[in-house]
């Protein structure tokens, strides 16, 4: 296993990469994931090796106008790829694997991760680049593989998803240390606790570098066990048992869907999913034993109304209000199986990811108007986080002790405030480094710093299409959101004779009484530019539509106030 | 005050409005403000009378792309506006006041309210609608206005504004109490606390309706007092004295900023104020009387380098992140006078208001980026809502004890909670009542009921335009920043030959390697297109049209996935 990469990795040492002295450098890049939460993806490169861990997507900010999702520029590794000797992912969310599908077969490497995180690649795959065959190299918390001169020890932690891991990574130059995203849950659901002894080992040994999960670093105290939520569950369960449950969470998180079937079971109920990822995850789940649910507890969608209210339990994909979710469709009464009223208590059992909180509210008020008792709030624990708190984070590098610490997987303030917690733990300020996307931190044997940057970005996607990031797309996309378009088509004769009546168009433009005054208004002006024009014998196209944008502008400013985008079309014509 | 209303209605109360025993009915038609938190807008009908409360704006949600505000649609009052006695404001907040620019000139009746309140209408007129001049009536807490039929008694409420109002609406067939927006903080700064008493006096004489604020129903507990604002500034000031002090707060909430000058004034430090609304609303109090500085505390914006950094306080707008506020260019390094640096500490004294945590999250992520501390977490006690919790709410629903209960202030969700509390303090369900926008509440001698609606709605504001939400703009403004647009220019004569070749052009078109040969894909299929309509003899322009939209959409859909927004133009040529 890695192999392969191992002897590629040897015949190549030599050509580049080391220092002054000799010995090579080790450089920490991370592509993504860096001031933002979302696509993460880091390299690590020494001598002539390069590794990728993880390659997540991130949705699309407010302001990126009809973008599906985002994905980091990895043009850097692409063009080392001779060198790639791996990608390694340590879990199975959209912000970890997301990219591999437009990523993998373009750097088609080995990749390295649990059997659940496989699976769920695996079917983001066969969607998405059915063609592609991977190279898929199964591993479990406490192997160790070696990639050129890396040498990676998986290291499991509890996460809002099965089977994560962290890592050590052994360097010639000492031992990083990265602990994906995590909590210290001490009483997880499936009995996998983050392993602190390892962690606790590590450090004892010596560690060169943390880099930890920042996501959480501004909530103080620790995060709840999922058990918690188990409990709840339960109150919820006793409470409304005249009614039906409806359930909405996250498609990932199969600890919770494995607490929803397992108090089902204890109160005599039937559990329906609905939901494509819902369903598809607790599949994939089921078959890999990471879920384990008696087959006679489920029943299919087109059964429910074989099954009395208050004997069923729905679990449905939809807790971030997403468009075409299960309990979205079901609170706007589209749902084909499910038709809310009185009878139904619904458990949006997550919390609004930032950006979401709208979406989330609208769907809320909904339900509630499909006469349902909703159960949403915080306060009454039916969701817990899957990242550490301030005072786990504060346990990690008091267990770890790193001589050098880079926070990960957070927004610039995050990464600000889990410095300042390294340092409250006896990290040297100096030994903290706020890496952003494209940073490189250069670690020799005496010691680090950030030296340069390379090549990095955001690789819009919308629909099979995908782009740079470039200003003027959106911009264009944001003038014609806010303002509305007009078109100003315009037949002339070489010689500036008028073909046919200047013609106006116009899209999301707002309805006004005016509308019609300023149509002729406008083809008046361009009528007269049109003749200025002329008067100088021959016309000047791009000079002309120039005139016209100008003048239309002005015009239209001066009735609405409003900007739209005017795209004059002149279209000369030999006569 | 008020005559001239009076004696109109009584003159015309015999012509309708009466119920068929002859006694009228009172009507309470919500215009705005319910099902929605913004644009509060209450009407009460009885017999010729009417009176309108409020009249507030709201913003856009994310899909009313381009929209600055939206305000009611009015045109129920409108039409009985020779029956409209007067219109009464509670507060100066947006939400209660915001349209009255656009409202007030049309319907020309007089305006009750505080003296603060009328200050800032007047500010909103004078730079909206400087021509017209309003009939204002000062009213102060336990004033009595005789309004038509309606009594009004003005009652104080603490809230994050000073100078709020609730009342106390005395009609033939019972008193109605509406709270305004309101807390019940023991301890305000201006020691106006809401007045229990009358609240009280008016449950033990009997109360037929209350309709009561429903923003915070899903916090349990009590709202925190302003005052505790105070004390976490001073420990802000005591720990960061060689810093320079920057707070960005509601410019609308004076109580904070008399705060901020009194800890300020005791620190040793000058204040400058920064954003035109902060600037404007101060000084409006100031005028009035609603804040007490000592001159000497000021300085000017130009002056602040004459000020050591930690003897200055900034106090700022831009705590929701608004794009061209105070703090937001300070974060970018933009703004004129205050340059952000490690000698600074922010303070953003607010919370999110729903739809802006993303702004705001930005706007700290900078902030942390020019390299100053910042404080800005719930939990640091930087803020307090304006708002009552649950058990504010079940101590007014207990002291007012009304016959009838209706939920104002609030979206779906906080309506029904309300309704529920309602429900608790022992107001039976059939006597709370659900209403949403133009729903009509019609109390009799003997019972109430929703009976039937009025026109209702919402106008958009775009710049100076306002129009109807129509479906089909906003629906073109996404399709055009979802996909942008895609013009197909064709010029014809009219027995269909081409005088030019087709010319296609895009805006906000995702740039793609494929864009060249897409593009000369549809110029193939338009000319082909075009030869087959010129077979027929003579051109049919629509249905040349129709065909094009059809399959350039599908020519784009199978290269790009993508849908963007087809335009033909085709332009007829007689030669």
């Amino acid at each position: 296993m890695g192999g392969d990469a191992l002897a590629k990795s040897k015949t190549r040492r030599r050509r580049s990469g080391k220092s002054a002295s000799g010995a090579a450098d080790l450089r920490v890049i991370p592509l993504g994931g860096l001031g933002q939460i979302g696509k993460n993806c880091t390299v690590f490169e020494y001598g002539d090796d390069l590794v990728m861990v993880d390659c997540g997507l991130m949705f699309p900010e407010e302001d990126m106008l009809g973008i599906d999702y985002v994905i980091p520029d990895v043009s850097y590794v692409e063009e080392r790829r001779e060198n790639l000797r791996a990608i390694v992912v340590t879990h199975g969310h959209e912000d970890h694997i997301g990219a591999l599908p437009f990523v993998l077969p373009r750097l088609d490497v080995p990749v390295y991760a649990t059997k659940l995180t496989l699976g769920m690649i695996r079917n983001k795959l066969k969607e998405a680049a059915p063609a592609y065959e991977p190279r898929f190299h199964e591993i479990r918390a406490g192997d160790v593989v070696e990639l050129g001169a890396f040498s990676f020890e998986f290291i499991a932690v509890c996460h809002s998803i099965p089977d994560g891991v962290g890592y050590a990574l052994h360097t010639p130059l000492g031992t990083v240390v990265h602990t994906g995203d995590f909590k210290l849950d001490p009483t997880p659901i499936d009995g996998r606790v983050t392993d602190y002894g390892t962690f606790a080992e590590l450090g004892r040994r010596g560690v060169l570098l943390l880099m930890s999960d920042s996501t959480n670093v501004e909530r103080s105290g620790f995060t709840a066990s999922e058990r918690l939520v188990g409990r709840t569950l339960e109150e919820l369960f006793r409470l409304h048992r005249n009614r039906r449950i409806v359930l909405a969470t996250f498609a990932s998180n199969l600890h919770r869907a494995q607490q929803v079937f397992d108090v089902a079971a204890r109160f005599n109920r039937k559990v329906v999913l609905m939901g494509r990822s819902m369903i598809n995850n607790v599949a994939l789940a089921r078959e890999l034993g990471y879920v384990s649910v008696d087959e006679s507890l489920l029943i299919a969608p087109q059964d429910v109304d074989k099954i009395p209210h208050n004997r069923l339990v729905v679990l449905t994909t939809g807790s971030q209000g997403e468009p075409f979710s299960g309990l979205v469709l079901m609170s706007k009464g589209e749902h084909h199986h499910i038709k809310l009223s009185e009878k139904d208590v619904v458990v949006v059992s997550a919390t609004p990811i930032p950006g979401n909180e709208k979406l989330v509210s609208h769907t809320v008020n909904r339900l509630f108007a499909c006469g349902c008792d909703v159960v949403y709030e915080r306060e009454r624990q039916i969701h817990v986080s899957g990242h550490a708190a301030q005072e786990e984070l504060k346990m990690m590098l008091s267990i770890v002790r790193p001589r050098y610490f880079v926070p990960v997987h957070g927004e610039y303030r995050h990464l600000v405030r889990h410095n300042q917690l390294a340092q409250d733990t006896g990290v040297p300020a100096r030994n903290t480094f706020l890496l952003l996307n494209g940073d490189v931190l250069q670690i020799s044997a005496d010691k680090a710093q950030i030296k340069g940057n390379v090549p990095f970005g955001s690789i819009l996607v919308d629909g099979r299409v995908m782009g740079e990031l470039e200003g003027s797309v959106m911009q264009e996309r944001r003038d014609l959101s806010e303002e509305g378009i007009l078109t100003v088509s315009v037949v002339l004769s070489t010689d500036g004779v008028l073909l046919r009546p200047v013609v106006t168009e116009s899209r999301g433009f707002l309805h006004v009484d005016m509308a019609e005054e300023l149509h002729r208004e406008v083809r008046e002006t361009v009528m007269k530019l049109v003749e200025t024009a002329a008067r100088k014998g021959s016309i000047d196209e791009e000079d002309l539509a120039q005139k016209i944008r100008g003048r239309v502008k002005d015009l239209v400013r001066r009735h609405t106030r409003s900007y739209p985008v005017i795209m004059p079309l002149i279209s000369l014509v030999e006569v």
